[in-house]
């Protein structure tokens, strides 16, 4: 491939990145749409002036302008603490291959350049191989300047890393300190509840917390076989719709279409009764009751020191009873895998791991036919009726340069929701959970399946002694990974390029629009507001990473196409954050450890090919100049594991018991635990309990489970909990309910915030 | 190697133990070596009665009758729970190994040796090779044999692993609820103290502790630097000594010789004051005593559950501040350790594991040179002159069956020794932690070097290509290792056997003893007590079952010669116990997990190195039957690993509250916060404290820091507490300290025994 082809490609990109660009901001402005672009928005009673008629059918570059200005405090209200996280490793990116591609235009290219002594063309008709380190002539004292260019872009990167890794720890811990407090943090989930003749569940759960955490103890909540709760409840559904279709008292469009009688059936009334019960400490007596009851309850604390302590201790010597874990927020139990009992859970986890790494195998199947494409000659021989067809030049460039990515990036849309599933599988008690490990097993594969097979099949398709060697690895993959160079570069261009287009447009969301609006004529203005796709975009977002590291001084002119894919990234995420996707739970920044790794892992990978470069160039000195550096990224990584990862692990003694001290002083407990007793409320497929329709817990952002959502019914979205979180501490303390605390020692960061609150005390002291 | 060779070899073995064995009965009755194989009952106040002069030189079997008799309720009370496991680590493996015996005698060594249509020779003079898997022809059916018997000894060893699992699991809870109440149960270490320009660190602890842990905090005690505070008594000392000659008042001949004037210096008034103001919670406020302290601390709490609570939880979001663990026992405590910085621990963690590796790799020269002796061509060819000698039948078979091994475990003597000093590097802050890590390291250690080494440079010495691919590990190990079952069963004949008889005699011991009665006529009858050595006894066991699993059906000869092995093991190990080894510390019966793993992972290499044999002789049937064993061993382990490790890693929060229950309601607390009190003496070298000498705790087990012991210099040993522990926890609640408990509610369970212990009780319900 020559600078043209290449150029070829990037031109058909570019030119497909500004249609869809113009495309997305003259369909964004149709009104019929406004539920697709601006879902977010359209949860939180957002109303769009009507434009002109011509105006609507101009491109416009107004929400690139709305993309750049927002503020990072804004993201974090909007979206959470994920998306600054997201949107943080977007930037870390961008700094990192700035600094990346001009040390490497300096240093790495000219030498490459002119590598050999050899006759250069015109540039435009260069070979893009003139430009990668294979043009480097064996023995070369040039190769002290990649050498140099590894260790000033490990440098960067490991500094701009700890850096972030430090200030996203503190927005975690102000994310967790953060109001209105979270109630997660005073519940604790206990699974595998043994089972006794005499008792239930229930009471079992009862006299176990009574006797020993008689003084953290508040209450519980069982949780209740879904299968059968269900069944009972088809009888009452079916009255309930008949009796809501002839009653007045319809709730608000846009919210859940639900039964607002009181007097449901007895499965309804053992629900609310359960959560009116809480205080009471009652269980019931009755056998259909406890016949209905799963062996899993939430518990909940006085305290949330006292809920952390037994969440993490073993409780019996029987480690699989009475499992304890902290409990996820209301809106963020994922209540399927809740009920998942908890000995399959070891089970389960082995057998998606299994099933995962079959998967990945399996998969080298259209990776490697894909690859086939790149090598043309092969092909012909394979397929001769082509040899007419490939003779065009624009056809070669297209099918070389263009065509394996496309197919690859097809065939990538598969896997996702794969893993998805196969996290669910796994049994996450989290939604945030089960995206955070789909988000791994994406990751791996991408990385494996892009990256490994791509290397591997790609240059030694021939002969299948992959792998024939471990000690050889390095050798290996310092031989392949130049020679890929090109085909990294337009896979950048195609899928990365693309991809953001595809986001922007939100090509299913829109067609699915399209279809109800045009075809079913549905008028309903509601669509199913998305949560953002996290296990997609994180692992698209550090694959390039880990190509642009990989590549960098082995084949530098990558690098430009990859800052304009991560400055488009930057904007067109921001965007997406800003309007489209709705936050429903936060993992309080649990990607940055993955990206973090998945960065450190680049890093070490590139170091390694290196030094099979260098040794393949027999320039030992370069070689052994790799060596420390790969020993103090080791090091770098461990140390990062041992100072911040905890953080991500687990809650701080300090941090909980300061957070429960304050609240007990300014009296805020009951109220607490007020709202605990309805928090966790047991989501019932197509008719939710009654409370739901007028709860009052509901506006402030508390209610809302939000399973119903995800299954296709729309429910309003009134901001849950963690989008209320803004970067200071101090300002929203006592915006708690709708209650007025007067106390003055709680109002006192409001009123004067030149008084330090003691939790950011705390974070200053530890150096954060 | 023929049937004459090997029995050459093994009567060469049985000589050399019947002569050791006898040697032994002989030694053992001398009144000079009394202290060489006595140790522990002599530190226990055993008198033995002189036998007649003419009965000290005639070998006797008494002790086998002995060691033979004795109970495990013995055994644990003698040798602490750790005991215990070896010798039911001896006892799992004569039974699984009699079990795999009498099926590889009845199932594979008849297929094994009609395997191939041959003319076979007279026995004696049939080659080894003949009794082989080698033996069986490719595409034979018989093969299924192996596969069954290979599926009844995965089946037999996983139950038998299973039941010793919960048995020890049991054991292990009944050792933590047994008494007297151990004080490392209300202790936690406290490491990493955050430097403040105002406070000592004393005032920090006490200040963060009494802040965040108020309701349970007791107190804390400071570790002070050791190197200063020595340096600072160097003079102290001298003038101590000169004092001590001229006194009186010297201790108890036996008794580490100490300074008994109270009129002593600054720095010892500083420790000892530090343990009365234990209640008092007070600091000092002199500039020296803060400059003399260490940023580590062992802090005390009111119960156990609290102390386990602050033992776990992260304390502050910053984790390398405040890094909390629970203590070890007193006695269990490494104080040069605990002065490491806890910063620079993950430093020396990766350090030396980094070493280990490379020292194994560099282990593999003096194998390959040994491994050049079973090679007689290849060593003829090498060094030419040997030739002649070589020529004689006899010589050749020493040095093909013998030497070797003998060779080969003389370059293992140092690999222990330098082990441990890996793990002390690693900053483990018990003395059994220490050993746990260094049993470990060795473990691996053995199993590479003797396994792996000695089968693929053994094998394929002349081609180099060891792991030319993971693929083909099964198939490389398959043909490597029934060629090498010749070499293992000399080497479990040398090694195994002679190992014993050395063990027995206490070589080096019997050697020191001789040299310090017979040259320096020391007359003095004490002798450095040592511990059981479980981080090379451990290890040894484990490779002899590792070879005996992976050998099992393709060598099945060498089972005999290792269940002659187990049974002397067993004999020879209970016997040391009995009676030479001192109880200075107990892991509580850490050394379990690692039995259990090792013995998994030995099954899983057997049915690996099968597949691979089955695939060489073209079996696919069987070698398909393997696949779902492999998969059935990992579901086992994993299963395991969930329902009982927990329980080794962390105390229940039931068992913990339950006691703390126990002891409060017999008033029996007030008596643990006075022992805690002066529980963890900081022992100053060469100066002990003043109160050592006449500390009334010494007598009752709980006091004598052991870390001067390990120095040589020579302590009374007087039981410390492990060692009391009965496998009836029933049995002696009450025998605390000196008090009478009179309490009727705290001496029910003695009085009535057929009233459950609530811990017991629990123990059943968890199906333990």
């Amino acid at each position: 491939m020559d600078i043209v082809a290449l150029l070829t490609s990037a031109g058909i990109n570019i030119a497909v990145c500004v249609v869809i660009f113009s495309l997305y901001s003259i369909l964004r402005k149709q009104p019929s749409n406004v539920n697709v672009y601006f879902a977010r928005r359209l949860a939180s009673q957002y109303s769009r002036q009507v434009d002109f008629w011509l105006e609507r059918f101009v491109p416009s570059p107004g929400w690139i302008l709305k993309a750049w200005e927002t503020s990072e405090n804004e993201i974090l209200a909007i979206g959470g603490l994920d998306a600054v996280v997201f949107v943080r490793i977007v930037v870390f990116s961008i700094r990192v291959f700035s600094i990346t591609g001009v040390i490497c235009t300096v240093l790495v290219l000219p030498v490459n350049y002119y590598g050999k002594d050899r006759l250069h063309k015109h540039i435009p008709l260069e070979s893009l191989d003139v430009f990668t380190i294979e043009n480097v002539e064996e023995g070369s004292k040039w190769l002290w300047a990649h050498c140099l260019a590894l260790y000033i872009i490990t440098l960067a990167a490991c500094t701009l890393l700890y850096f972030e890794y430090k200030s996203i720890t503190k927005l975690r811990l102000l994310h967790i300190t953060g109001s209105p407090p979270s109630l997660s943090h005073f519940t604790i989930l206990v699974r595998s509840i043994p089972w006794s003749i005499s008792e239930s569940y229930c009471d079992t759960v009862n006299k176990f917390f009574s006797q020993y955490h008689a003084s953290t103890y508040l209450s519980h909540q069982m949780i209740y076989k879904c299968g059968k709760v269900q069944k009972l409840k088809d009888g009452a559904e079916h009255m309930c719709k008949v009796l809501k279709d002839s009653s007045e008292n319809s709730c608000k469009p846009g919210v859940v279409p639900c039964c607002c009688l009181g007097n449901s059936t007895d499965s309804f009334k053992m629900v609310s009764n359960e959560m009116g019960s809480i205080h009471e400490r009652t269980c019931y007596t009755d056998i259909d009751t406890r016949k209905r009851e799963f062996p899993a309850a939430f518990v909940f604390f006085k305290s949330r020191y006292a809920a952390l302590m037994a969440a993490q201790t073993l409780q019996t010597s029987n480690p699989m009873l009475w499992a304890t874990d902290m409990a996820p927020e209301p809106h963020d139990v994922h209540w399927s895998n809740i009920r998942v009992p908890y000995r399959q859970i070891w089970i389960r986890k082995m057998a998606t791991f299994s099933a995962t790494i079959a998967f990945m195998l399996v998969f080298i199947v259209p990776v490697g036919l894909v690859q086939g494409l790149t090598q043309l000659e092969k092909l012909q021989k394979m397929f001769p009726f082509l040899a007419g067809v490939l003779k065009n030049q624009y056809v070669r460039r297209v099918v070389t340069g263009y065509l394996p990515s496309v197919i690859l990036v097809l065939f990538l849309c598969f896997v996702p929701p794969l893993m998805m599933l196969f996290s669910t599988v796994e049994g996450p008690i989290s939604r945030s959970g089960r995206k955070k490990s789909a988000c791994w097993k994406v990751l791996y594969f991408t990385i494996w399946n892009v990256f490994f097979i791509n290397v591997l099949t790609g240059s030694l398709i021939s002969q299948l002694s992959v792998f024939s060697s471990l000690k050889e690895l390095p050798a290996t993959l310092a031989k392949a990974v130049p020679a890929q160079g090109t085909f990294f570069t337009t896979y950048i261009l195609s899928s990365g390029w693309a991809s953001l287009g595809f986001e922007l447009l939100q090509v299913c969301p829109l067609l699915y629009n399209l279809f109800q609006r045009f075809l079913l004529r549905v008028k309903d203005d509601t669509l199913n507001g998305i949560t953002f796709p996290y296990h997609t975009e994180v692992p698209r977002l550090l694959l390039f990473g880990f190509l642009g590291f990989t590549c960098s001084i082995l084949a530098p002119l990558m690098l430009p196409f990859l800052l304009i894919y991560f400055f488009l990234a930057y904007l067109v995420y921001r965007n997406q954050i800003i309007n489209v996707y709705i936050t429903k739970y936060d993992s309080g920044g649990q990607y940055w450890p993955i990206a973090h790794n998945a960065t450190v892992c680049s890093l070490l990978f590139a170091q390694l090919i290196a030094l099979g470069v260098f040794g393949l160039k027999r320039s030992t000195v370069s070689a052994g100049f790799i060596a420390p550096l790969l020993i103090v990224t080791i090091l770098f990584h461990q140390y990062c594991r041992k100072r911040f990862l905890p953080v991500f692990r687990s809650n701080s003694a300090q941090i909980l018991i300061d957070l429960d001290k304050k609240d007990e002083q300014c009296g805020r407990m009951e109220e607490i635990y007020e709202q605990l007793r309805s928090a966790y409320k047991q989501p019932m497929p197509h008719a939710p309990s009654p409370s739901e329709c007028s709860s009052p817990l509901e506006d402030k952002g508390i209610a809302g489970t939000s399973e119903d959502i995800e299954k296709g019914v729309v429910i309003k979205q009134t901001r849950p909990g963690p989008i209320h979180r803004t970067l200071s501490p101090a300002l929203d303390i006592s915006v708690l309910g709708g209650n007025q605390v007067s106390d003055p020692a709680c109002t006192l960061n409001k009123n004067i915030p030149d008084v330090p609150d003691p939790v950011h005390e705390h974070l200053i002291k530890d150096g954060l």
